[in-house]
């Protein structure tokens, strides 16, 4: 007898949980694999192409043309006949144009997610399937690790954000690319994977490979681990802030006294939605600005005012914190 | 004129608010710096000889000898000989016996702490200065990384964590040298700080520069800067579980329904503390364990119990979670 190899068996039940999961995708719906080519999201397309109708849903797929590199537009040709192939339809090729902003790799990834948005309300898609793998969430982490930021940086790309679902994060790229090879896919290898210009490369190729030796193997799995601890985390103290806001907002500020009473990852959470609510660009509001308003609150010796980027101010007056231009 | 040069102000500064934030340490009481040799623990002893008597407050030091080296004794009394060149009094020295357990780094941990309880009691000291660095923080948070665990455990080591403070914590390692050789310190660097048999001198000669030429300069500020925010959270969300552990205990057991109505960060953190206090070792507890706990809450389809290390069992009877071996 004899089962698919377990690889493919893996990826297969693991686009099976996600699409049972609730809130389930209702019976009939399309759900659209998101595939570059590249061996993770193309061993996505060919386990969704296989799980979908047995759960009575349709399986689509979209690739970008990011239009980055000389003959992309014949690559994401090929990558739909394969879509096409495997029995997904619809299958789009969409071509985008990738502007500045954000670097390189930002810039690219707005286009894309940009194109996914058109082309999922175009066909009334229930899903947006992604081939994310625990190895990408290991990578994003570490990427998020250097910039020093928080729970919810650190917790990475989420199962399931909105109508994105990322049934593979929990599975490493090796069975991911075993399960591509078991169903005879011809992957794309983008060059810019392995370009070091590139940070996410350079995290994949060098300081990945350095952690496993230095710090044993299991480093990738061990951050996606944290990630989805973390994850949970910012869930639950979002939630509380989400509260404390409403019991702190007092005659158009927020009262000090409701602050003071707040644990400081609370306090400073809500401060910090305060400030950028009242216009301040989130890029640019750092945990130092955040520190200053809580000592509006906490360590308050009269100062009257803190400046916060975009020209805003955090005042105190009173027993009230402010903000103003 | 010229004041102390920028290195040693810092350092100065530093100790100066360890010791003035509250709860304040009271005038006249005895503060002990916990001393290796090493350049970072000898400017902290040195800063503190010149802090503590303009604060009203009486400086000692102790040095742990762990007899692990050739000659450790000697060394031992040549760091004294310095505390006590310094100005500190008392001074003491102790030699441990570093038995097995918990590795190597871990056992000659235990023993230092054990020693310096055992002279901080005898002198009735009111607080035992550490001299971790900044760079020590980020190691800490990178060797934590690497098992996966959650916001406690990342958070690493706190400012301020009973009578032990950390002044230096939020100052890099090369500033801290900088302050030593101000002073004219002659340090000892332990040959063990470089021996890549241990984990945290691989990270922080393999690892830490790798990541600081892969992920940018500024990787090690970055990851004591994500400790204090999760130090923060762990805070909060323990602090939350406090109340919610009151809340959910019924007749010997935890309610599903006040468990369930919980978000997922603390009902998993009133689940670990829950099985901890029935007994679980706490080293062989798992995320996976509690996750198969959280099941029989959040998707309980009639699966009775949930094996746990040390032969203990998580039931589901009715609507309570109990445990018993």
């Amino acid at each position: 007898m004899g089962g698919p190899p377990a690889a493919l068996a893996s990826v297969r039940s693991a686009v099976r949980r996600a699409l049972t999961q609730p809130p389930v995708v209702r019976a009939g719906a399309l759900v659209l694999v998101a595939c570059s080519g590249g061996p993770d999201s193309l061993a996505l397309a060919g386990a969704t192409a296989f799980v979908a109708p047995r759960l009575g849903l349709r399986a689509g797929g979209v690739t970008v043309d990011h239009a980055l590199q000389e003959g992309s537009d014949r690559q994401a040709a090929q990558t739909a006949a394969t879509l096409r192939a495997l029995g997904l339809e619809p299958v789009e090729t969409v071509a985008v144009r990738v502007t500045a902003g954000g670097g390189p790799e930002g810039a690219a990834r707005k286009a894309r997610y940009a194109a996914l948005e058109r082309v999922a309300a175009q066909h009334g898609a229930a899903a947006v399937l992604l081939g994310h793998t625990l190895d990408d969430q290991a990578e994003t982490v570490l990427l998020r690790l250097a910039r020093g930021s928080g729970a919810r940086s650190l917790a990475g790309m989420a199962p399931r954000s909105g109508h994105y679902l990322r049934p593979l994060l929990g599975l490493d790229r090796s069975t991911v690319h075993a399960a591509a090879a078991a169903m005879e896919l011809q992957p794309w290898h983008d060059p810019h994977n392995t370009d070091p210009v590139y940070a996410r490369s350079r995290v994949r190729d060098e300081a990945l490979p350095t952690l496993e030796c230095t710090l044993g193997p299991g480093i990738a799995a061990a951050l996606a681990r944290t990630a989805r601890l973390l994850h949970d985390d910012a869930d639950a103290l979002d939630a509380w802030a989400d509260r404390a806001e409403q019991e702190a907002a007092v005659s158009g500020g927020l009262s000090t006294a409701v602050l003071a009473e707040l644990p400081r990852a609370v306090r400073t959470r809500v401060l910090r939605r305060a400030a950028l609510g009242a216009g301040c660009p989130a890029g640019a509001l750092r945990a130092s600005h955040v520190d200053e308003l809580e000592r509006l609150v906490t360590a308050w010796r009269g100062q009257t005012h803190v400046d916060l980027p975009g020209g805003l101010r955090g005042r105190r007056s009173g027993e009230l914190i402010t903000f103003s231009v």
